[in-house]
């Protein structure tokens, strides 16, 4: 028999019916209510007429409604699409007509733009208002349906079925719709098991349920019988008072969210006594930032986790590691883990080959958690899933005991005289440069070199490095041809939504041939 | 991308090739040679020409090679029959038969009953011996031919793939093969992930791998990294040694085995220093027994278990409970535990309906460890898979907190005068009284209630209970259509080769009124 994603309500309601399920602003729910919402909410969205497998598309911040939308539309065997809420309208229209969104879910930050965008998408059938309060003049409640609605029994669609489509990849071309079924989701939620097995167990969802990281939490949480606090956005303030007032235990977040953290006035640790697991990702952690947050939290155990919206349930993970067993644990801390659960990694070289531990090549992996393709693009789907591997486009190496360490995005990679460069090596070691607030290191074209290493500099306030001086601090470290030939300073780097620098801008702008100063042969 | 069952010895061999695989007799084996070993083995077995998903039977006593039979089998795309070693030449004849077996390897205790059958299974390509020492003349050593092999490539065949067939329901008429895919099996290992999350971890393997519960325990060892310590078969004083020898962690055993561990004159619980767990099932465990362990062993979480063969993941399991908290779960004590992750639970009234909280009816359940079905027997496999639920034919209730309680074997219900009497509720009761040592209730035709109770009980030795005085004592704990009707003394029950009252032949000699004593009106 498949697994089905609303498989947790089930149990949940039959355990510990009156155990609280969601805690969202001033709501809390209980799983019994959290599953009659969700029979009536399935009811709703099945009296639009859609046929199983049909997507419904939800434009919303988090919130418990968010994700009864999501379970809403497992329950009615219909599959989830949910966009990102900081697309422009532009976006947001491909993807509602790339997947041929039958029904759109907003929230009241988002019932303008939806609207507006809602005559646009052909086939559409309703556009239904998620939020509290009156709905805005032309759009339906869904709580008012839901009121009058005969809860749905669950039909239990799961296994291969299409559970979600995730559009990703807006660093370079139109976003593509990653198709997630019921089973990889599932992978994710297995992957997760062993972090948090407890029900009575309390975790955060701060980070968007439109990410894979976001969705996947949640949906383990649901499953697991964990309960959810759910913040709309990301606040330091708002998010330090979540985790003091409702006793979370767990939570995750990306570096730069750490970082405000821990810079918030309001910080102080005594608020975060509930916590139990930080995990991190989606970023480097720059190693400064994870000491001073594990000093900072002693009793906090602080994981990495690595994946991306091809593989829902994430590619490797660490082992914790706290302020007391961080000396020990040197050596790993800047790997983003081992293989996990369910996940064979493997590195392999340009023809295929596997390579030996300590040799740097493709990250390739396979496992139950690796996505059915990209939606209606069979070349670019053949191009990644070779062979049954999911070809990730990062570079990495193992080490013997097969920790994973990043390397670079194969196409990022510098190859400058015949010798490869990994960009990430030069970046930490021009991070410790007094004079530097944040770098990017890529390769240009050089007519003796192919690449020559080239470094954009964010300088800290006041500051205003040189060539010259930069190049005598790498050469403290690194050999030769990985210092930067050249370096541009800049008011800042730019940034995807998901906080990843764009080389690709980055690499057209030193083509432009801006403001570069290039070291002497 | 399918799992496939062979996926946690690549990540082994990435992070610990060194660790502990297996520790069987006198051999260590570490996780680069298992793997090394099992990829020779499946080269073998595909030398001899079977297509993917083609049956190899295997015959034998538990040990790492039996094990490597096993996933030798995986890797090379095959589904594999693990025999029962207690049954006759024509039970195990009807299994080769019944499932083309290909190949049959077999160890130095079966290696003469293997060569028998051999000849008599049409198809059948070959008969290896799977043991150490030299071969008896006629079969060959699959250790010779490992030798001379390459290795094969894991086939990474999994997913919904037959993994193996598992013959059961010896109880009445022909043995039928459940099906097991790869996915089946996993979720067996993920059902048991929240139970021994940690690599380093030793768990005994001693109940038969030829069982589904020795079988899902052992792939779980295997793909999460746990260390192996196999005994060929259960002996009480071997066992002790085993687990003071290796610091075993964690067992299974049944109920009658740690009877036989308490009772054994080595019995030391200074030895078992290193258990943390153990989990046991497959028969109902009486109290008094569970205690006395549970006091004897403090250090020790016990975990109770319940499932089939047709369900590779079990249907619930306990928490945890131990000596210093069994006081405060007396009331679940008799619990078989809650559903676990990855299992939807109901129990259904006659007519599918699902019945509410403490109404005893057929415990139902779906999740991905139901079994695809019995090898072609598309009829007795649509009476116990109806619209995606597994028909367990187990009688049960749960209570509000989803925790289940075993009633009767449906079939072994009796309707005495229109109301419902379990079986095991009245042997519960006859257990207390002085003189009996061992019980069986049934259900007898009368003409005027339909059904009387009828109660088959083995004395204490010396001892000689007469049905008034049990109907005496039946009647201070039950009201009266629940007391025996009728009984009759036995020497022992007949009993199936795991352990379970054949009841049916009880009801075949009662209906012969064999020394039967009936009460007066």
């Amino acid at each position: 028999m498949d697994i089905y994603l609303t498989q947790g309500l089930h149990r949940a309601v039959q355990q510990r019916p009156q155990a609280t399920a969601t805690l969202c602003a001033e709501r809390r729910q209980d799983w019994r209510t959290l599953a009659d919402r969700v029979a009536r909410l399935a009811a709703v969205l099945r009296a639009h007429g859609l046929q199983p497998g049909e997507r419904v598309a939800v434009l919303a911040h988090n919130s418990d409604h968010c994700a009864e939308a999501f379970l809403a539309a497992w329950w009615a065997g219909f599959a989830v699409v949910p966009l990102n809420t900081r697309w422009s309208a532009a976006e947001l229209l491909h993807a509602l007509r790339d997947c041929d969104s039958r029904l759109l879910l907003a929230d009241a930050a988002f019932a303008d733009q939806a609207q507006a965008l809602a005559p646009q998408v052909a086939g559409l059938r309703a556009l239904l208002y998620l939020g509290d309060g009156p709905a805005p003049a032309g759009m339906a409640r869904t709580e008012d349906a839901m009121a009058r609605a005969t809860p749905l029994a669950d039909q239990r669609r799961g296994g291969e079925a299409l559970a979600a489509i995730l559009y990703t990849g807006g660093t370079t071309g139109a976003p593509k719709g990653v198709m997630l079924s019921h089973a990889n989701l599932w992978a994710a939620v297995v992957a997760r098991l062993v972090e948090m097995p407890n029900p009575g167990y309390t975790g955060l969802l701060t980070t968007p349920l439109f990410h894979v990281a976001g969705l996947a939490r949640m949906v383990a949480q649901m499953t697991l019988g964990v309960t959810s606090v759910i913040e709309a956005q990301f606040r330091p303030e708002a998010c330090l008072q979540a985790i003091e007032r409702h006793g979370v235990n767990d939570v995750v977040l990306v570096p730069s969210m750490l970082q405000m953290l821990l810079d918030h006035p309001a910080f102080d640790a005594r608020r975060l006594r509930s916590l139990k697991r930080i995990a991190h990702g989606a970023a480097p952690m720059p190693r400064p930032l994870l000491l001073r947050a594990m000093q900072a939290l002693p009793w906090v155990e602080f994981v990495v986790a690595y994946g991306m919206t091809e593989n829902a349930a994430g590619v490797s993970t660490s082992g914790p590691i706290s302020w007391a067993t961080h000396e020990r644990h040197a050596a790993i801390l800047s790997s983003v883990g081992r293989a996990g659960l369910a996940c064979e990694l493997r590195i392999t070289a340009p023809d295929g080959r596997a390579l030996p531990a300590g040799q740097v090549g493709e990250i390739c992996m396979r496992g139950p958690g690796v996505m059915q393709g990209y939606w209606r693009r069979p070349e670019e789907t053949a191009s990644v899933l070779q062979g049954g591997w999911l070809h990730t486009g990062d570079g990495g190496w193992v080490d013997g005991d097969g920790h994973l360490f990043l390397a670079d995005r194969i196409k990022d990679m510098i190859i400058s005289g015949g010798e490869n460069v990994y960009s990430i090596e030069v970046e930490a070691v021009l991070m410790q440069h007094p004079d530097v607030a944040q770098c990017a290191v890529i390769g240009v074209p050089h007519a003796q070199w192919g690449e020559a290493v080239h470094a954009v500099v964010v300088p800290r306030p006041g500051r205003s490095p040189g060539l010259q001086s930069l190049r005598a601090h790498c050469r403290t470290q690194l050999t030769g041809f990985k210092c930067p030939a050249s370096m541009e300073l800049a008011d800042a780097l730019p940034l995807s939504p998901t906080g990843k620098v764009l080389k690709n801008r980055l690499r057209a702008r030193a083509a432009a041939g801006c403001a570069i100063q290039e070291a002497s042969p």
